[in-house]
């Protein structure tokens, strides 16, 4: 059970909601209100668009709530599209390559959730990497692998198809390990101008996922910064947001995937 | 609020105590139960007594809950003597060297408290440090310069007394920085081969200690391993134990210092 | 191009042969003779077998020139068998999973070397891993999935045969993906009494490796630890040692690959 | 003996001058030509400025030529004054605290040099250190020490000045001490405008120091990071450059202090 934060809009210092709001990622990683876990020390994130197509990361095996490197940067980076993720680990090892975001050519992923029974699914699903994206297959975890899926099924072309479909493959892998555990996915996407946020579980037990939008300014969010979930919209169990850029934000099923 | 842990007895694996209990050490890093911080992830530290008079360390800044050499070490270290220490900063640094327990000659310390308003009396405490100390303070954190100052105060001859100096001292120095808040001091130390352990506050508030004896074994915990209070002594507000080798424990008031 | 020590005799101290010799590994770790790069700063481990069948492990992302974790373990931790090793990265990241040694039930292995192109073979190297140790690859060196894939070709049951039939079936996965840099393999293997040591490369350029042993202890090494080459027997290119336990060492060469 | 480098002019990716050149910062963080030890693996760090009038920074325990994120970092900052270090610890532990550049207000300081015999005068020279900076000591190292007491002698005013007269009284330190090894100093120091970069050492042998500047570029190096001596001018020994903004690069003598 994770945090995370994803933010497009004028750019702004990451630290404006990083960490300096009440209830910031920050706070979060030592302080989470909703999850489960109410510690996400296992590491953290920040990933941000700027000088490139590509983003820059700056990922870290430490909690984030002491990290020296990670107050600095958020206080000098300014980004008008960036990730940030704390991370409380399912199983996986706390390493660099373990930690969300996720960044693949101009692509960033982070991820809250988990395969249940992982170690039993995980050959399956590595397998559904296409051999060109195979070297970037760094660390262990789920979510980087489920991400690398997504890519040999269409991600590119259609987000929201991919990742239904990868879902719905990783589901039947589950079935055919007979595995009881939930698969659940509550995740952002982002290309470096539309985002997609996910919130999905086979259970019908997604971590929570809430969205704002003001002017120029989309916020997605496990959990409200400023502590006032009325202003918040929660994203349905099941259903995702598609914010392109200039567009309005939509609010649609993930429609192949049975939940 | 950190947590510890300190055993003597027959050699046993150190994951006896450090990693298998319900409620061990390693359980409480993540979900400490009598502490104000239920999550003590700023860093660990195991120190024995085995093949030497100085004891071997391993302190690293990850959390103890993640830590694969911390089992691995716990799984293969017997000894007859040795403390574990998981870490909530209290403002200093995460670093190997500001995690406990600290080594010095044959003498091994950890603590769980802190200095109110260290930082203003910083430089008084530090000026305690005798000069041929001085190249042993390694860290900036309030609990290893208590112990080199309480060095200049007598500690090898008598640990008890010198303990009461320092705190006695300390407290006036933060007097005179008007410093509203408290001096708390729950505390172990041992040569190699008695153990001291202290439980004092200048707000009557200390941490909570416990200690248990059966046939050969003394363990000393920040809380019950075991989840049952009942079958642990605690140690009285103002008081310490001293464990002698060979000898009964023995409960006393630290006499000198006005609680 | 690493730097390893492997040691089987009386139990001694770690740091007897990892800290003190004049050209120790540690030593070795910063000013390296026989090896291409002089540096070993990404990361390393010891192993050692004392209190169970399988070995514990110290693995670290760090120099080990610099690290006091190291040099307090190995001045605590007493051993019959221990294997140490510091490591220059071939390309793959510094993380601890992908630190030698590895351990894998009661086996150990170290490896100095590469397989040439590793990125363009890695996937078909890592499909024959079998499926029951699929969840025991935690990192992503060529060295560790050797080791994995070994297991798949009956390494517990004939160490020299299987690593023979896997050196020649990833020289064939590179030649089939046109790879002109060659497979270099020197390593050493254990299963917590018997000590395999191997020297071989595609282009008869091995790195090296030495060994000696006087009564009861035998000492293999990538380069002597003492600075006197003379004392030291080489490993032949292409060749391996086979130390079982109460028996003496055998030369032989690894007979299934062309070199 | 570590290497540096700072820049002044049109803001630029740090990666140009940090990673690009063949004989990059980063390079010789492996590869040091003119130094006495060739690797710099004891950590790292880059400060720059940009959304403020402090700097940004980014240091780290592990070797520069590794670091994920010291290479994404530099890819997507970019500055128009910024200074990034490679570390080769003296004996001081490898820290973050321990790391430079060092930051205080809208200063920023890195050093490459030691005061010899440094544990016998540390207690001196932290003494030197003003007490409204004393909770700025974060670290152990000599640098940061020399940083904190030159404030004391009216750095922000004069840093010319307060320089020669902190190494003058350290160096009396030194021979009331009976210490016989030198000492060095060559640094670089900014106030987010301006850069002065010394060079002096006591036995006048100080670490190497380039500067160049073309149209409004300034940039100051340890060494030619493209290999090419002829095209850098060297500070003289007992010297230093004055590069106030908006005028000429001045050379000057050290004049206050003998060397």
């Amino acid at each position: 059970m994770c945090r995370f934060l994803a933010y497009r809009g004028h750019p702004i210092l990451l630290e404006e909601l990083v960490a300096e709001p009440e209830h910031s990622l920050i706070h979060q990683s030592l302080h989470a209100t909703e999850a489960r876990t109410g510690t996400n020390g296992d590491g953290f994130g920040v990933g941000w668009y700027g000088e490139r197509d590509t983003p820059g990361l700056y990922r870290e095996v430490h909690p984030a709530w002491s990290d020296e490197n990670l107050r600095s940067i958020c206080a000098q980076v300014r980004s008008g599209l960036f990730f940030a993720h704390v991370r409380a680990s399912t199983g996986t090892a706390t390493s660099r390559a373990n930690c969300h975001p996720f960044a693949l050519g101009r692509f960033m992923f982070m991820h809250n959730g988990q395969i249940g029974g992982w170690h039993a699914v995980r050959r399956q699903v590595e397998a559904m990497i296409p051999d060109n994206l195979y070297t970037a297959r760094h660390g262990t975890t789920d979510s980087e692998a489920l991400l690398l899926a997504a890519m040999a099924l269409g991600l590119p072309d259609d987000p929201v198809a991919a990742i239904a479909a990868v879902l719905s493959r990783v589901r039947r892998m589950m079935d055919g390990a007979a595995i009881a555990e939930p698969l659940r996915f509550t995740a952002a996407l982002t290309d470096g101008r539309d985002i997609w946020a996910f919130r999905w579980a086979s259970d019908a037990k997604p971590a929570t996922l809430y969205w704002r939008q003001d002017s120029a300014r989309l916020i997605v969010v496990s959990e409200p910064i400023d502590g006032h979930r009325d202003d918040w919209e929660a994203i349905p169990s099941g259903g995702c947001i598609i914010a392109r850029e200039g567009h309005p934000v939509r609010v649609e099923q993930l429609m192949a995937v049975p939940a």
